[in-house]
């Protein structure tokens, strides 16, 4: 399992399992001189923990950050920030359904026969918790990028579907309700909704659209590295995402080039915004948004039947404290994994000219 | 402008512009000892050569591969494969509606602001004519999978859409009609809409969706590098893509967890397929499935407004012979991408176990 | 400062400054299924601690290590190992003859133009400190190695060199003495002469040979990444270092190609291996071994003239507890990088053939 | 045999065999805007040429480089520079005693076993034809480098070694001799001593010795990617190179610290230079200084013995047109390789501060 790094010259490492001692990771490439807020850091970690509200899931885990190195009287040296997330709550627990057989639509199948064994604990590196070091790592990188501001929010939740685009939002409202979506009322909705599904003992999908203004124009290599293309691996890369669409999307598929084109304004902006920001793989200073949609969190409360090591069927109990809907707390992973794809391509973009 | 090479063990680095001199790039890492069939190369390469059908682009590019290494006495030897595909076609053209304006939609403005000037003629390196070179190394990469089996078709052009779960289709129709369509009575009515939107001097956007069959369980590093997160950034790197979606993808959003679920058999395969083929970033031994998103071509051949480099509004007209609609010559250009993702993920699971 | 991982497939990637919280690294791509000593490892930690001996600095400093991830009951997971050493004895101390002036040849400058500022605490990053990290992963990657055997020793110290050749010698002396050097007789020399160097406030160079024995045929990446490339990397960036040279090495320019030429036996061994176990860059079976040239250490404990921030003349005096003489401690230094190599080769090497 | 491809940001990629149809490279990441002088990379080309003089191979290879992209109107692009050189001499030659036999210190054995078989006309892939490609990407990355001046030279042919400090040497004589010496009477020694191995059928070693001058102080990514460490690889990657030195070098060992170290002048330079331009990894703004060292040509046009791919003994006879010293040829080649390296870090540098 190598492909714990996510970057090139902006980068990060991790490492940790659900139910290890630590989590944690190594932010490597950060230039030096940024007065880091490190309360800052945490409350972006604080936004994903576990336990914020009646409709995410009720473990604890303080997920406090503790960083080790690169960062001296406030500021950032430019060596590597070393950081950990210790368990606390990783106490001995009852995994034997999960320990002898597969949970559907989880990875413990493909770990078994890809690396022989694993470690069934939470399910051990697969488990989201993993993205608690991103979003640390994420933290880092919007103090770094200042002015280029990263928002995301939910906008879908089963078929509850916000429909408004987002320069008719008020994205201080995201923070204000704990779907984490700006509309209060389609909020109370999906709310609503999702209480209902977790009574149920059920699980539901939904889509986080995420917005990144004031952009300077000249950030993406075009060819194979183009800045979709890396926003669109980073979104991927989060547990239980299936989808991923750029401006237009999906629905410009429909539309006939004479009226998807963005026509110019004299100051090189554009009339409409159709290409989301990006043309060619660069952007053009337009504000870059996309969409990505998320599973159903496949741990159902429910009985199930499925399959032991040995290929024998065997009937099973999902039990434990899990989301009814993973969106709310995927909120800051999106931003955090658009910011680190941004300050990479900040920096990558600084040797493009003579 | 780095980011010209993809994939990590099985590695293509790309070069060429659009009305250069030629085009091509080197394969690295190709296992030593594949019997190398140049002509199903060739092939490959046909097949998304302009002038094929009356519903693409009429312009004449023979696109003859020449290898310049790594083969030897028919087999790979291991050591890089160099090829390049000789321009013939680059004649002087008048260029001056190009040079001196911005094309809405295209990365003639973005190139202009991040290298300071750009070769403008044809689109330079921004033309989809760079993934001749794709479609190369894909077609080596194919010969590298053997048993693994790609499959692209288009599913969608406009708001005609094949509904038809991939399972109860022909593969073998998809050749038989221009727009690569598996089901002939939706490829004759896509044929037809192409050619209406083509008297328009219009375009239209489409959909591709590609099957990958006998895979292997255990293909995928977990975290940032999943399968499905390469897959997709392989697809969106791709010239006028807008969205990637594998398995359920966004219609997933709507289900809940209970019927979202895959259900095991006995033997680990699973009873319905929406994780498409990859669970935790790991192939299970499923179809891999996904679709592509591809926007309408930007260039309409019609009048319209823009600006020049000093910001002065412009009238031009869009001339040139271009494709009306992008995705039937995308086909052979989204196999060659999976077929690439594939072959380097093959190779990194050499080493995941003792 | 990216630049802070090394090795492709078998990766690692450290942090941490000579007196801040902890330092540590991530090592990725670790194959799954390795009975894990840990106890091994702390024992290549202990080779290189302070303290262990009247010729090493007097430092304490007990670097126990803390393995956080990538272990479950006792055998590795294939997923990352996350550790980290914590600093026990990092107390304020007074660094104004490092803060405010810069010490001759060592970093101190080059990091404040390069940085803007340093954390001057012992050297921050530029400290050798940093390679306590190096040796963990040394240790996770020399128990993968399994058969193969990396020994390194003393060869020269000042003057005093060791001219027999690594076969005549008997490796279970090396730990035997404080020098880590086989030969018991110039082991005592070296020892009185480091020891009195010592007494000189002073220091003085020394040259490490590394031996590698078991090496299956076949390592090593032809061209740019081979393999004796890759270990002459990986010992430069140790701290000190000034020279490389594998097999022959500078002595072999004096020689004929027809007396240099290694002249093969039936079984395919050669007679001679002025090669250095490595022909083209790919290992042929025999030993490969390599010296490496480390520099006296630049910190006197000796009055100095030397310039402030803003370039004015300033008398400075060393002091702290130094090593007289850096390469008893080095001994496992590079035993791990060079394990760390063939680690990341041996993994490297499982591609080359279908 | 992936490691085709050398540097991060400036970045070269090779491919080619001694005697397929063409061999070339790709070099990704130049910077746009560089008026580019193909007229200079073909003139580094012809200095790496064989047949240049009376001691150098008398094999006839023009050696045109082909310029496929990455040019426009005489600048660069920003976009990949493609490039090729035709095999135009590889007529069908008489390859039995190569091709059925192993020729000892070469590497036909070993690529046999990690290949399964090889391209055994003139060496394949592991001729050192292949840094002719080398010399191209260096000669583009010297025109980036403008001011900083990479020059390198023979400092010695088998026991004929120049003493003299580079600083006294006239480097505008390097040229004015066959053997590349600065030094009028040693370069005739040498010139002597090579014919006369060569009347012998026999070869001899040497070594280069490189200086980088105008370097800007901030060069050098810390820890394992240390700018020596990088030098150090870029030159152990060159064919029949055994070691490399830098600054003090070997020879360093033998002094104590308080006569090594280099103080500074009050303007941050330094009265001596035993540092070689580079502290903790980081150039310091002082010249840049190393040696590498050259093993004798293998290929000796003399009788031996060796075994076939059976293991039976064969009698073999050297036979061609080979260089009886490598190192006046290897002058060009080990400037291309800083050349590259300093490209890179040049670029890698842009991102350490804010």
């Amino acid at each position: 399992m190598a492909g714990n790094s996510f970057g090139t010259l902006f980068r990060i490492t991790t490492f940790g399992e659900s139910h290890g001692r630590a989590l944690g990771g190594i932010i490597d490439g950060c230039p030096a001189g940024i007065v880091l807020d490190e309360k800052a850091i945490q409350e972006e970690l604080n936004r994903r923990k576990p336990g914020q509200s009646a409709i995410v899931t009720q473990r604890k885990e303080p997920d406090t950050v503790e960083i080790y190195s690169g960062v001296f009287e406030g500021k950032t040296t430019g060596t590597p920030i070393g950081f950990a997330i210790h368990n606390t709550n990783q106490k001995s627990k009852d995994y034997s359904h999960i320990k002898d057989s597969y949970r559907p639509s989880h990875a413990d199948y493909v770990y078994d026969h890809k690396y022989g064994f694993r470690d069934y604990r939470g399910g051990g590196r697969s488990s989201a918790r993993e993205t608690a070091s991103r979003v640390v790592a994420g933290a880092v990188a919007k103090q770094f990028l200042k002015d280029i501001k990263v928002t995301a929010y939910v906008s879908q939740v089963g078929r509850l579907k916000l429909e408004t685009p987002y320069q008719q939002l008020d994205f201080s409202e995201i923070e204000k309700n704990p779907v984490r979506c700006p509309d209060p009322t389609m909020a109370s909705q999906m709310e609503e909704y999702i209480k209902s599904i977790k009574k149920e003992g059920d699980t539901i999908g939904g889509v986080i659209t995420c917005v990144i203004q004031n952009v300077p124009i000249g950030l993406g290599e075009p060819v194979f590295d183009k800045l979709h293309a890396e926003l669109g691996k980073a979104m991927l890369s989060i547990n239980a995402v299936k989808g991923f669409e750029y401006g237009s999307g999906f629905e410009g598929v429909t539309q006939k080039g004479s009226e998807h084109n963005d026509q110019y304004n004299t100051d090189g902006t554009t009339k409409t915004n159709k290409s989301g920001g990006i043309q060619g793989g660069i952007s053009n200073g337009m504000d870059i948004y996309f969409s990505v949609a998320f599973k159903p969190v496949a741990t159902v409360l429910q009985g199930y039947d499925t399959i032991d090591k040995e290929g024998n069927k065997v009937a099973a109990q999902g039990k434990g404290r899990h989301d009814p809907c993973v969106v709310p707390r995927a909120v800051p992973i999106v931003e955090a994994m658009a910011a680190l794809v941004l300050a990479d391509y900040t920096l990558l973009a600084k040797g493009n000219k003579i």
